[in-house]
């Protein structure tokens, strides 16, 4: 049992998104992303079974997904994904999220 | 690949905290539970293998573990628990949190 807290990583740069690594063990992996505003997440995806979570915690910009599909994002919103699909995130404002892959790849 | 909302499930009781079932699937289930001040979700534990997350949304309360040992938990606060290990949340304020287990048991 550990406490973890997104205070620890509210950090963003100029230069891309910031990626911290939460939290990785057989079951799950947890990390934060810090997207600036303007910034994106690229579309991808991974062959391989499982899905994840995409978890908006603060500000606001899109869920990406395969064929230029976007979904507003903002704090409370949830995407659930196959790791095999593509998805990928915008920063419209700066933007933190939260993704939870299982099991990890 | 779908997009949940935390804000369709902000809803409180006053007989005990709610539960709302966002996501189920063989890989993990995500569900969201509204703690009112003063309520618990009580100290608990599976035989199953996996662990889960708990994640504060908002408001303030404790997370609880083994031997009455609480920890103070807020917005950003993330506790890491094998489903195996006991845990439980109190609400000081209205409280919602976020619970991720995987693999569902």
């Amino acid at each position: 049992m550990k406490k973890l807290s997104l205070h620890d990583t509210n950090e963003f740069s100029e230069k891309s998104f910031k990626r911290f690594l939460l939290h990785d063990s057989a079951y799950f992996r947890v990390l934060n992303f810090n997207i600036g505003a303007g910034q994106t997440f690229p579309v991808h995806s991974h062959p391989a079974d499982g899905q994840l979570t995409i978890q908006v915690i603060s500000g606001e910009g899109e869920f990406l997904a395969a064929d230029d599909v976007s979904m507003r994002a903002v704090a409370g919103d949830i995407l659930v994904s196959d790791i095999s699909e593509p998805h990928g995130v915008r920063g419209i404002t700066d933007m933190r999220i939260l993704v939870t892959i299982a099991p990890p790849f």
